[in-house]
């Protein structure tokens, strides 16, 4: 058994606006999830959030998202099949464009906001992310939910030609699929820091959590999504990598 | 003497608005200078360009402007050297993220509009441009504009480890240093056909033009800009192409 | 009964961009629904537009959209309510503010593409489109989809304190609910000339049109959209313009 | 003479991004210089910042700027003049518009950044500015920079049939001319308090200030330009309000 990874989103300032508590969340990571322009970011930000991924010696990955700067990438948009897979395709390029000025590549891929719940949810759409990862580097893992079952997925995944990594979370409800409990429904995000180093350790040890209907939820995890949003969340990565460390999860 | 090429700006439309004669003008082109989202253009359309240009086995050049694309990248913006050379990074990145997935690459670099001339006057956004170029593949010619005198951006170019490629206009009138005669000017543009062909004949032979003062004007040109913007343009290229080719001085 | 009013979507460049055969169509329209920037237009092409209806005494509406130039807000977008009622906010006072230095205002609502899609089918998006409308000048009717039942839509309107103008399409098939039947299905749209100006004239008389299950459908509209696209709509605009005045139907 | 009035640039967030501390500032200024969508801002943002300028009855001002939100505004563009002319009447408009929604109104107009700048340079641009402020509103006064010799510009505004609102900064060093000294310069930025304070005690009372040649430099102010970027500035506009109040020289 693998030990998981920590990855976070990244590199979500705009411009004259700053986000995120990137240089305090970074040396406690595994893979940065580096916005590409869509959503967050712009080339000067990318470019300083690659330096200090390499500083750090974090793997980075592309996190592409919708045309919506001013929706952060939140909203649904009824973009077609292809006006995906070429979107995924000029974020992916654009992002490695910079990372090679710092001597660095993107090493995998793990879309945002309403496009990774829009390619959870529809296959048509997990197809056009596929393609995109596929025709740019078949060798670039695509992260996704990890979820009760994954043959499915896997299955897709197989027949796209590319790998997969699960990613699961140590703060979010799960509901008894192994999808995650709405932010609108009450309980969906833990605020318990004990309950969320749980989650975290479970995960990571391959116990089973238990799902928002009460049974038993088993997840096969590659990684755990963290947060670097504010001082509360860096300290429970922090927390987290070190149980993990103790447990001997983590690298 | 290698024969000159022709190159055209392409895949300038964006989204539902459609500019320049792509179809018609690419079977009489060597290289293709493609839009990178900036000032014109979007993935679909970048992505059906590249296709247009393999299709007819043309060289994909990025084309990467200033972030404006309400002023189609023609007014010049007071950007720091970081920025410029981390856009056009971005940009070069971007396109040859699309190109992968039509099995083509980024061939070399033309900066477009206000960023073409800003980079011919000043030696800052040269050199911003170049380190972007260096960076992202220092196999890549940078392509500028040919003028009488080019040992000192040779030596800069060389300074920075990467080439130039030279790019002369059949359209437009020259003052005495070999620079373009501004188009607010009188004479600035030729419009009678015979003209361009013969300014075309005389860049592709090693002749003098004659300069906006009446002194001669030699110009060394890699490249000949043509344009797809209408139909008059088109059938210009096409007399090109056959001038050229009964002289001998294109492949 | 009034006789039915012409009105077409106008506008809608964008920067260097040219859409639309405006200057040849506002002589034979009542009504130019103007892009307000969030999908197509700029500040420039909105005054020239401006100046164009001003000259042709045509009413100047608002055309607000969903923030999508480069899918001109053809897709749907997970927008809040308030977003909503904010982005129509701004663009109506966007175009007024422009109107104002032609002497002329901004004198009805037409929302665009997806929004106007979203607007008919969801109560809640009318709500937000018709609490802007009311808080920019309840004086403004907003023109939203003629449907065979209309007294709810009625209704909602006179809640929200405004007014409403129904609009019918000369070129679309409909529904037995007087919806429009959707592009993606065959025989969506009209192409024949005849049969286009013969369901401009039932409109405009009161008489009913035959649905797609066969059945009678009786609309009561107060405008008809026609299309500026090229020549051939140009065409059918002039001869439902003559057809309608003809049989009295508008001033 | 009238007391001076303290401005401040607000709501300049954008989306998911928060800068300013608005609500801390609002409190103690008399006019609010609202972003209008083109540096910063958005329209959910624009109407927040609205109720909150109606809340503490601070007079409303649009602040327009150059089309650049990764810029922030700041990077001169080499827009014509009547493309300056039209946005500054598109975001004027789009304001009052939201406006509209609290029973306010946009009462004056101060461009920002690198268009004030350009503004306060330029005559043409000035004269761009000025006719966008007259076909809005000709009781709109312009604010413009407070400097020695304001003759010239009062003469200029008069033509254009607006009126002006002489702003001066507490925390900039001036020279000779009245100008601001550029923030690259040594010494440009005032940082300590008493020092801005009691640059602030001079304006209001005119009395002459110091150039930065040592000359004294008198300088005829309307309003102050105060900052809420952070608690330093906070408490420097609170002191300022009150030494201002307790010499009698505001509201």
């Amino acid at each position: 058994m693998k030990p998981v990874k920590l990855n976070a989103d990244i590199g979500e300032s705009f411009g004259a606006w700053k986000m995120g508590l990137d240089h305090e969340i970074m040396p406690y990571i595994d893979m940065a999830n580096i916005a590409c322009g869509f959503h967050a970011s712009d080339p000067d930000t990318m470019r300083q959030t690659i330096q200090l991924a390499v500083h750090y010696r974090v793997r980075i990955g592309a996190h592409p998202a919708y045309p919506d700067l001013v929706g952060f990438g939140r909203r649904s948009m009824a973009c077609s099949a292809s006006e995906i897979e070429n979107m995924v395709l000029y974020q992916i390029g654009a992002l490695d464009g910079l990372c090679r000025a710092e001597g660095a590549r993107v090493s995998y891929v793990k879309p945002h906001g309403a496009l990774y719940n829009d390619m959870v949810a529809n296959p048509e759409i997990f197809s056009a992310v596929a393609r995109a990862v596929k025709a740019y580097n078949p060798d670039l893992p695509l992260m996704t939910l990890a979820t009760r079952e994954t043959a499915g997925i896997q299955q897709q995944a197989s027949e796209h030609g590319i790998s997969l990594l699960f990613e699961a979370f140590a703060d979010r409800a799960y509901d008894q699929d192994g999808k995650l409990v709405k932010r609108s429904l009450p309980g969906a995000v833990h605020h318990d820091t004990a309950l969320i180093i749980d989650q975290a350790t479970r995960i990571s040890e391959g116990r089973p959590l238990t799902a928002s209907d009460g049974s038993e939820l088993f997840l096969q995890a590659d990684t755990l999504c963290v947060h670097g949003d504010n001082e509360e969340s860096i300290a429970a990565v922090r927390r987290i990598r070190e149980v993990l460390a103790s447990t001997g999860r983590t690298v």
